[in-house]
C-alpha cells in the first residue's frame, strides 16, 4: 500500500480571489506582515499495489480528474505504508 | 520575507464525503487500486519579517482564521525567501 500526497496549486498567472480575501482578513486582524496568500488543494490517496506503474497511474488520475491543468499545477510525493 | 506552507487536513475521526466522492469517481474510471481519498487544503503565505515571533504569528493565524481546529489538523513549513 502506498500513501500518495498530491499538492495542487493555481498557476502563477491565475488570479486567486479566495487567497486575496484571506489575506485581507488577516491584514484586518492585525497581521499586516502577510503580503500574499495563495490557496490550493491537498489530497491524500491510499493506493494498493497493482501491475500498473504507480507514477503513471498518479499522473493520469491527476490529469483526468484531480487537477484542472489549464489553471492548476500539481506535484506529488509517494510514501510506502507498511501494513501492520 | 518568508514563504509559509500550511497543510490543513480533516481529523482522522471526521468523515470526508468529498474524498469519498472522489474515490468513487476514480474507482469507476478504472482506478480500482485507490482505496481511500482524504481532501485537505494547502495554503502558501508570504510573510514579511516583523518584530513578532514567526511561529507564534503562524500558529495564532491558523487557530483564529485558517483552521477549524474542532475538525481539522494542521502543520506548516517555513522557507526563507531571498529577495533578488
Amino acid at each position: 500500500m502506498h500513501k500518495v500526497k498530491v499538492y495542487v496549486t493555481l498557476r502563477e498567472s491565475v488570479l486567486d480571489p479566495q487567497g486575496t480575501a484571506v489575506q485581507k482578513s488577516l491584514n484586518s486582524m492585525n497581521y499586516q506582515e502577510v503580503k500574499d496568500v495563495r490557496i490550493g488543494k491537498y489530497m491524500e490517496l491510499s493506493i494498493e499495489k497493482s501491475d500498473r506503474d504507480l507514477d503513471e497511474v498518479i499522473r493520469s488520475m491527476c490529469e483526468k480528474l484531480l487537477v484542472n491543468t489549464v489553471i492548476e499545477d500539481y506535484r506529488y510525493e509517494i510514501e510506502e505504508v507498511i501494513a501492520p
